[in-house]
Protein backbone atom coordinates (compact mmCIF):
# COMPACT_ATOMS: atom_id res chain seq x y z
CA UNK A 1 0.00 0.00 0.00
CA UNK A 2 1.11 3.34 -1.05
CA UNK A 3 0.07 6.22 1.41
CA UNK A 4 -0.77 10.08 -0.04
CA UNK A 5 1.65 11.38 1.75
CA UNK A 6 3.96 8.72 -0.35
CA UNK A 7 2.34 9.54 -3.71
CA UNK A 8 2.40 13.47 -3.09
CA UNK A 9 6.75 13.05 -2.43
CA UNK A 10 6.64 10.64 -5.59
CA UNK A 11 4.92 13.70 -7.68
CA UNK A 12 6.87 15.88 -6.00
CA UNK A 13 10.41 14.22 -7.24
CA UNK A 14 8.66 13.52 -10.81
CA UNK A 15 7.93 17.35 -11.12
CA UNK A 16 11.99 18.43 -10.06
CA UNK A 17 13.08 16.04 -12.51
CA UNK A 18 10.89 16.64 -15.18
CA UNK A 19 11.44 20.87 -15.10
CA UNK A 20 15.42 20.30 -14.66
CA UNK A 21 15.86 18.50 -17.73
CA UNK A 22 13.39 20.27 -20.03
CA UNK A 23 14.53 23.17 -18.85
CA UNK A 24 18.39 22.92 -19.09
CA UNK A 25 20.25 24.45 -21.51
CA UNK A 26 17.74 27.55 -22.27
CA UNK A 27 20.13 30.86 -23.57
CA UNK A 28 19.61 33.07 -20.94
CA UNK A 29 20.44 36.49 -19.06
CA UNK A 30 19.71 38.69 -16.22
CA UNK A 31 17.58 40.34 -18.63
CA UNK A 32 15.20 37.37 -20.02
CA UNK A 33 15.27 35.79 -17.05
CA UNK A 34 12.12 36.76 -15.14
CA UNK A 35 10.55 35.79 -17.98
CA UNK A 36 11.86 32.57 -18.18
CA UNK A 37 10.84 31.85 -14.79
CA UNK A 38 7.27 32.74 -15.09
CA UNK A 39 7.26 30.22 -17.93
CA UNK A 40 8.84 27.79 -16.20
CA UNK A 41 6.11 28.28 -13.56
CA UNK A 42 3.54 28.66 -15.69
CA UNK A 43 4.34 24.90 -17.18
CA UNK A 44 4.89 22.98 -13.88
CA UNK A 45 1.36 24.72 -12.51
CA UNK A 46 -0.21 22.56 -15.50
CA UNK A 47 0.81 19.37 -14.29
CA UNK A 48 -1.23 17.28 -11.77
CA UNK A 49 -1.31 17.03 -8.20
CA UNK A 50 0.93 20.56 -7.82
CA UNK A 51 -0.72 23.17 -5.70
CA UNK A 52 2.18 25.65 -5.87
CA UNK A 53 5.66 26.36 -7.54
CA UNK A 54 8.22 29.23 -7.40
CA UNK A 55 11.13 29.46 -9.28
CA UNK A 56 14.07 31.34 -9.18
CA UNK A 57 16.86 31.57 -11.49
CA UNK A 58 20.39 32.84 -10.05
CA UNK A 59 21.68 36.31 -11.75
CA UNK A 60 25.18 35.87 -10.27
CA UNK A 61 25.54 32.55 -11.99
CA UNK A 62 25.03 34.39 -15.38
CA UNK A 63 28.24 34.81 -16.76
CA UNK A 64 28.10 36.10 -20.33
CA UNK A 65 30.09 33.98 -22.88
CA UNK A 66 31.48 35.60 -26.20
CA UNK A 67 28.04 36.41 -27.35
CA UNK A 68 26.67 38.03 -24.10
CA UNK A 69 24.54 35.42 -22.84
CA UNK A 70 24.38 32.22 -21.16
CA UNK A 71 22.85 29.02 -20.71
CA UNK A 72 20.48 27.89 -18.13
CA UNK A 73 22.42 25.15 -15.88
CA UNK A 74 21.18 23.07 -13.02
CA UNK A 75 23.15 24.97 -10.46
CA UNK A 76 20.92 28.03 -11.29
CA UNK A 77 17.50 27.16 -9.67
CA UNK A 78 16.08 27.82 -6.58
CA UNK A 79 12.91 25.69 -6.82
CA UNK A 80 10.26 25.05 -4.12
CA UNK A 81 6.99 23.24 -4.89
CA UNK A 82 4.27 21.71 -3.40
CA UNK A 83 2.46 18.98 -4.12
CA UNK A 84 -1.02 17.82 -2.65
CA UNK A 85 -2.74 14.23 -2.90
CA UNK A 86 -5.85 13.29 -1.24
CA UNK A 87 -5.27 16.38 1.08
CA UNK A 88 -1.78 15.82 1.82
CA UNK A 89 1.26 18.04 0.91
CA UNK A 90 4.96 17.39 0.21
CA UNK A 91 7.31 20.87 0.16
CA UNK A 92 10.30 19.93 -1.86
CA UNK A 93 13.09 22.06 -3.38
CA UNK A 94 15.83 21.88 -6.00
CA UNK A 95 18.55 24.53 -5.23
CA UNK A 96 22.58 24.32 -4.97
CA UNK A 97 24.49 22.40 -2.72
CA UNK A 98 27.95 23.31 -3.42
CA UNK A 99 29.07 22.28 -6.77
CA UNK A 100 25.79 19.81 -6.89
CA UNK A 101 21.84 20.66 -8.17
CA UNK A 102 20.23 18.89 -5.03
CA UNK A 103 17.03 17.94 -4.58
CA UNK A 104 15.51 17.49 -1.48
CA UNK A 105 11.89 16.74 0.35
CA UNK A 106 11.56 19.45 3.30
CA UNK A 107 8.36 18.63 4.55
CA UNK B 1 34.44 30.43 -49.27
CA UNK B 2 31.69 31.21 -47.42
CA UNK B 3 29.25 34.28 -47.97
CA UNK B 4 27.79 36.32 -45.48
CA UNK B 5 24.65 35.20 -47.12
CA UNK B 6 25.56 31.18 -46.71
CA UNK B 7 26.08 32.28 -42.99
CA UNK B 8 22.89 33.90 -42.62
CA UNK B 9 21.27 30.86 -43.95
CA UNK B 10 23.50 28.75 -41.63
CA UNK B 11 22.27 30.29 -38.15
CA UNK B 12 18.72 30.55 -39.04
CA UNK B 13 18.99 26.55 -39.40
CA UNK B 14 21.16 26.34 -35.93
CA UNK B 15 17.99 28.81 -34.61
CA UNK B 16 14.99 26.62 -35.42
CA UNK B 17 16.58 23.40 -34.83
CA UNK B 18 17.80 24.49 -31.68
CA UNK B 19 14.41 26.36 -30.57
CA UNK B 20 12.40 23.21 -31.49
CA UNK B 21 14.31 20.40 -29.33
CA UNK B 22 14.93 22.86 -26.45
CA UNK B 23 11.46 23.09 -25.72
CA UNK B 24 9.23 20.27 -27.32
CA UNK B 25 8.07 18.49 -24.47
CA UNK B 26 7.05 21.34 -21.96
CA UNK B 27 3.52 21.28 -20.41
CA UNK B 28 1.43 23.79 -22.33
CA UNK B 29 -2.14 24.72 -22.32
CA UNK B 30 -3.88 27.50 -24.33
CA UNK B 31 -4.11 29.78 -20.76
CA UNK B 32 -0.24 29.03 -20.66
CA UNK B 33 0.58 29.58 -24.53
CA UNK B 34 1.26 33.39 -24.26
CA UNK B 35 3.79 32.80 -21.56
CA UNK B 36 5.83 29.95 -23.24
CA UNK B 37 5.65 32.12 -26.38
CA UNK B 38 7.22 35.22 -24.67
CA UNK B 39 10.14 33.27 -22.73
CA UNK B 40 10.72 31.37 -25.97
CA UNK B 41 11.05 34.40 -28.09
CA UNK B 42 13.15 36.07 -25.29
CA UNK B 43 15.81 33.03 -24.73
CA UNK B 44 16.13 33.05 -28.81
CA UNK B 45 17.04 36.56 -29.26
CA UNK B 46 19.72 36.19 -27.30
CA UNK B 47 22.01 34.36 -29.73
CA UNK B 48 24.08 35.60 -32.36
CA UNK B 49 23.04 36.79 -35.26
CA UNK B 50 18.95 37.04 -34.02
CA UNK B 51 17.20 40.25 -36.07
CA UNK B 52 13.90 39.12 -34.61
CA UNK B 53 11.57 36.15 -34.32
CA UNK B 54 8.06 35.94 -33.74
CA UNK B 55 6.69 32.57 -32.04
CA UNK B 56 2.81 31.57 -32.45
CA UNK B 57 1.79 28.26 -30.60
CA UNK B 58 -1.53 26.82 -31.94
CA UNK B 59 -3.85 26.63 -29.54
CA UNK B 60 -6.14 24.64 -31.67
CA UNK B 61 -3.74 21.44 -31.29
CA UNK B 62 -3.43 21.72 -27.82
CA UNK B 63 -6.05 18.86 -26.98
CA UNK B 64 -6.20 18.26 -23.33
CA UNK B 65 -5.30 15.21 -21.80
CA UNK B 66 -6.54 13.05 -18.90
CA UNK B 67 -5.21 15.94 -16.37
CA UNK B 68 -6.55 18.82 -18.48
CA UNK B 69 -2.94 19.99 -20.44
CA UNK B 70 -1.21 19.27 -23.20
CA UNK B 71 2.84 18.90 -24.27
CA UNK B 72 4.12 21.28 -26.75
CA UNK B 73 4.89 19.63 -29.78
CA UNK B 74 6.40 20.39 -33.09
CA UNK B 75 3.32 20.60 -35.05
CA UNK B 76 2.34 23.46 -32.79
CA UNK B 77 5.13 25.88 -33.89
CA UNK B 78 4.56 28.84 -36.35
CA UNK B 79 7.67 30.37 -36.09
CA UNK B 80 9.37 33.66 -38.41
CA UNK B 81 13.24 34.03 -37.49
CA UNK B 82 15.30 36.57 -39.20
CA UNK B 83 18.99 36.12 -38.96
CA UNK B 84 21.62 38.59 -39.94
CA UNK B 85 25.31 38.35 -40.83
CA UNK B 86 27.54 41.52 -42.12
CA UNK B 87 24.10 43.18 -43.32
CA UNK B 88 22.90 40.28 -45.13
CA UNK B 89 19.68 39.07 -43.71
CA UNK B 90 17.62 35.63 -43.85
CA UNK B 91 14.16 35.03 -42.84
CA UNK B 92 12.87 31.21 -42.53
CA UNK B 93 10.16 29.40 -40.78
CA UNK B 94 9.23 26.71 -38.66
CA UNK B 95 5.70 25.44 -39.58
CA UNK B 96 3.26 22.90 -40.12
CA UNK B 97 3.20 20.96 -43.34
CA UNK B 98 0.39 18.87 -43.18
CA UNK B 99 1.38 16.27 -40.51
CA UNK B 100 5.25 17.58 -41.00
CA UNK B 101 6.89 20.29 -38.83
CA UNK B 102 8.43 22.20 -41.58
CA UNK B 103 11.62 24.07 -41.28
CA UNK B 104 12.39 26.50 -44.49
CA UNK B 105 14.06 29.47 -46.12
CA UNK B 106 11.24 32.21 -47.02
CA UNK B 107 14.22 34.65 -48.49
CA UNK C 1 11.68 13.00 9.46
CA UNK C 2 11.22 11.83 6.44
CA UNK C 3 11.94 7.90 6.12
CA UNK C 4 14.23 5.67 3.85
CA UNK C 5 11.49 4.43 2.46
CA UNK C 6 10.71 7.92 1.67
CA UNK C 7 13.66 9.17 0.34
CA UNK C 8 13.39 5.87 -2.09
CA UNK C 9 10.28 7.04 -3.37
CA UNK C 10 11.18 10.76 -4.06
CA UNK C 11 14.94 9.38 -6.11
CA UNK C 12 12.54 7.37 -8.24
CA UNK C 13 10.27 9.99 -9.36
CA UNK C 14 13.11 12.72 -9.57
CA UNK C 15 14.34 9.77 -12.01
CA UNK C 16 11.37 9.16 -14.14
CA UNK C 17 10.52 12.60 -14.62
CA UNK C 18 13.76 13.73 -15.79
CA UNK C 19 14.27 10.99 -18.54
CA UNK C 20 10.75 11.68 -19.59
CA UNK C 21 11.62 15.48 -19.97
CA UNK C 22 15.36 14.65 -21.42
CA UNK C 23 15.19 12.28 -24.06
CA UNK C 24 10.99 13.22 -25.45
CA UNK C 25 11.58 14.59 -28.87
CA UNK C 26 14.67 12.50 -30.18
CA UNK C 27 14.13 11.30 -33.78
CA UNK C 28 13.85 7.60 -33.52
CA UNK C 29 12.66 4.11 -35.75
CA UNK C 30 12.08 0.42 -35.13
CA UNK C 31 15.78 0.51 -36.18
CA UNK C 32 17.64 2.37 -33.91
CA UNK C 33 15.60 1.99 -30.77
CA UNK C 34 17.93 -0.21 -29.43
CA UNK C 35 20.46 1.72 -29.63
CA UNK C 36 18.55 4.48 -27.70
CA UNK C 37 17.00 2.21 -24.68
CA UNK C 38 20.83 1.47 -24.15
CA UNK C 39 21.81 4.92 -24.14
CA UNK C 40 19.20 6.12 -21.72
CA UNK C 41 19.45 3.32 -19.69
CA UNK C 42 23.36 4.20 -19.31
CA UNK C 43 22.65 7.48 -18.55
CA UNK C 44 19.64 6.81 -15.63
CA UNK C 45 22.14 4.41 -14.15
CA UNK C 46 24.99 7.03 -13.55
CA UNK C 47 22.45 8.79 -11.49
CA UNK C 48 22.57 8.35 -7.32
CA UNK C 49 20.46 6.03 -5.57
CA UNK C 50 19.71 3.95 -8.92
CA UNK C 51 19.84 0.06 -8.47
CA UNK C 52 18.76 -0.77 -12.14
CA UNK C 53 16.41 0.26 -14.81
CA UNK C 54 15.26 -1.06 -17.82
CA UNK C 55 13.37 0.86 -20.75
CA UNK C 56 11.43 -0.87 -23.45
CA UNK C 57 10.24 2.24 -26.32
CA UNK C 58 7.28 1.55 -27.88
CA UNK C 59 8.42 0.10 -31.85
CA UNK C 60 4.44 0.15 -32.38
CA UNK C 61 3.84 3.53 -32.03
CA UNK C 62 6.56 4.75 -34.36
CA UNK C 63 4.80 5.73 -37.13
CA UNK C 64 7.35 6.91 -39.65
CA UNK C 65 6.45 10.48 -40.85
CA UNK C 66 7.24 11.83 -44.29
CA UNK C 67 10.89 11.36 -44.00
CA UNK C 68 10.44 8.09 -42.48
CA UNK C 69 11.31 8.61 -38.84
CA UNK C 70 9.41 9.58 -35.85
CA UNK C 71 9.53 11.60 -32.40
CA UNK C 72 10.29 9.65 -29.15
CA UNK C 73 6.94 10.55 -27.08
CA UNK C 74 6.22 9.94 -23.88
CA UNK C 75 3.59 7.01 -24.91
CA UNK C 76 6.64 5.16 -26.25
CA UNK C 77 7.99 4.43 -22.87
CA UNK C 78 7.47 1.32 -20.72
CA UNK C 79 10.01 1.87 -18.09
CA UNK C 80 10.98 0.00 -15.00
CA UNK C 81 13.52 1.70 -12.25
CA UNK C 82 14.44 0.34 -8.78
CA UNK C 83 16.14 2.90 -6.46
CA UNK C 84 17.72 2.24 -2.77
CA UNK C 85 18.17 5.03 0.07
CA UNK C 86 20.10 3.14 3.03
CA UNK C 87 19.00 -0.49 1.89
CA UNK C 88 15.14 0.38 1.26
CA UNK C 89 14.27 0.06 -2.31
CA UNK C 90 11.45 1.76 -4.49
CA UNK C 91 10.38 -0.30 -7.45
CA UNK C 92 8.76 2.37 -10.28
CA UNK C 93 6.94 2.23 -13.49
CA UNK C 94 6.53 4.95 -16.44
CA UNK C 95 4.00 3.12 -18.73
CA UNK C 96 1.02 3.69 -21.19
CA UNK C 97 -2.00 4.09 -19.23
CA UNK C 98 -4.99 4.45 -22.29
CA UNK C 99 -3.79 8.18 -23.40
CA UNK C 100 -1.89 9.11 -20.78
CA UNK C 101 1.64 7.86 -19.58
CA UNK C 102 1.87 7.56 -16.28
CA UNK C 103 4.28 7.28 -13.49
CA UNK C 104 3.47 5.07 -10.43
CA UNK C 105 5.30 3.44 -7.53
CA UNK C 106 4.80 -0.44 -7.44
CA UNK C 107 6.00 -1.32 -4.25
CA UNK D 1 15.55 30.98 -55.25
CA UNK D 2 17.42 28.96 -53.12
CA UNK D 3 20.26 26.63 -54.21
CA UNK D 4 20.64 23.63 -53.45
CA UNK D 5 24.19 24.63 -51.42
CA UNK D 6 22.23 26.79 -49.65
CA UNK D 7 19.72 24.49 -48.57
CA UNK D 8 22.29 21.87 -47.65
CA UNK D 9 23.52 24.42 -45.24
CA UNK D 10 20.62 25.33 -43.96
CA UNK D 11 19.96 21.61 -42.83
CA UNK D 12 23.56 21.25 -41.59
CA UNK D 13 22.89 24.24 -38.99
CA UNK D 14 19.02 22.72 -38.51
CA UNK D 15 20.90 19.26 -37.35
CA UNK D 16 23.40 21.02 -35.36
CA UNK D 17 20.91 23.15 -33.19
CA UNK D 18 18.64 19.88 -32.72
CA UNK D 19 21.10 17.54 -31.40
CA UNK D 20 23.12 20.21 -29.23
CA UNK D 21 19.42 21.36 -27.43
CA UNK D 22 17.87 17.77 -27.60
CA UNK D 23 20.96 15.79 -25.83
CA UNK D 24 22.66 18.76 -23.65
CA UNK D 25 22.12 17.36 -20.05
CA UNK D 26 22.19 14.37 -20.14
CA UNK D 27 24.02 12.20 -17.50
CA UNK D 28 26.89 10.96 -18.75
CA UNK D 29 30.53 9.45 -18.01
CA UNK D 30 33.95 8.41 -19.81
CA UNK D 31 32.33 4.96 -19.39
CA UNK D 32 28.81 5.61 -21.03
CA UNK D 33 30.19 8.03 -23.15
CA UNK D 34 30.48 5.55 -26.31
CA UNK D 35 27.16 4.66 -25.65
CA UNK D 36 25.56 7.70 -25.85
CA UNK D 37 28.09 9.38 -29.19
CA UNK D 38 26.48 5.48 -31.34
CA UNK D 39 22.60 6.56 -30.13
CA UNK D 40 23.07 10.01 -31.09
CA UNK D 41 24.19 9.58 -34.25
CA UNK D 42 21.58 6.84 -34.98
CA UNK D 43 18.97 9.57 -34.17
CA UNK D 44 20.70 12.17 -35.87
CA UNK D 45 20.94 9.89 -39.29
CA UNK D 46 17.35 9.45 -39.11
CA UNK D 47 16.90 13.14 -40.12
CA UNK D 48 16.39 14.01 -43.58
CA UNK D 49 19.25 15.02 -45.61
CA UNK D 50 21.48 13.54 -43.25
CA UNK D 51 24.25 11.39 -45.29
CA UNK D 52 26.96 11.20 -42.29
CA UNK D 53 27.26 12.32 -38.81
CA UNK D 54 29.94 11.24 -36.25
CA UNK D 55 29.80 12.32 -32.70
CA UNK D 56 32.76 12.46 -30.26
CA UNK D 57 32.67 13.32 -26.60
CA UNK D 58 34.96 15.00 -24.87
CA UNK D 59 35.90 12.54 -21.72
CA UNK D 60 38.46 14.89 -20.01
CA UNK D 61 35.37 17.56 -19.69
CA UNK D 62 33.42 15.09 -17.91
CA UNK D 63 34.97 15.86 -14.25
CA UNK D 64 32.67 13.86 -11.82
CA UNK D 65 30.43 15.77 -9.43
CA UNK D 66 29.94 14.57 -5.93
CA UNK D 67 27.66 11.47 -7.33
CA UNK D 68 30.88 10.45 -9.92
CA UNK D 69 29.10 11.40 -13.37
CA UNK D 70 28.54 14.62 -15.19
CA UNK D 71 26.24 16.26 -17.42
CA UNK D 72 26.98 15.92 -21.23
CA UNK D 73 27.53 20.03 -21.67
CA UNK D 74 27.86 21.78 -25.14
CA UNK D 75 31.37 22.14 -24.82
CA UNK D 76 32.04 18.01 -24.83
CA UNK D 77 30.69 17.82 -28.56
CA UNK D 78 33.08 17.82 -31.53
CA UNK D 79 30.14 16.83 -34.22
CA UNK D 80 31.34 16.47 -37.93
CA UNK D 81 27.73 16.34 -40.31
CA UNK D 82 27.53 15.98 -43.76
CA UNK D 83 24.12 16.89 -45.26
CA UNK D 84 23.14 16.69 -48.99
CA UNK D 85 20.80 18.23 -51.05
CA UNK D 86 19.98 17.46 -54.37
CA UNK D 87 23.64 16.21 -54.81
CA UNK D 88 24.95 19.15 -53.61
CA UNK D 89 26.63 18.51 -50.22
CA UNK D 90 27.72 20.60 -46.70
CA UNK D 91 30.49 19.57 -44.60
CA UNK D 92 29.93 21.73 -40.99
CA UNK D 93 30.98 20.94 -37.09
CA UNK D 94 30.33 22.01 -33.77
CA UNK D 95 33.38 21.88 -31.88
CA UNK D 96 34.92 23.73 -28.65
CA UNK D 97 36.28 27.10 -29.32
CA UNK D 98 37.81 28.27 -26.59
CA UNK D 99 34.61 28.73 -23.89
CA UNK D 100 32.41 28.60 -26.74
CA UNK D 101 30.76 25.78 -28.55
CA UNK D 102 31.10 27.24 -32.51
CA UNK D 103 29.19 25.80 -35.25
CA UNK D 104 30.50 26.54 -38.52
CA UNK D 105 30.52 25.72 -42.36
CA UNK D 106 33.35 23.51 -43.15
CA UNK D 107 32.51 23.36 -46.72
Amino acid sequence: MISAREKAIFEAGIKLGALYHQWVGSPVSPQTAATLERAIEASVSLQPFVERVTVHLDRSLMAPNTFGYSELSGLMFDVEIVTRVDGVACRAKLRRNGTYPLMEIVE
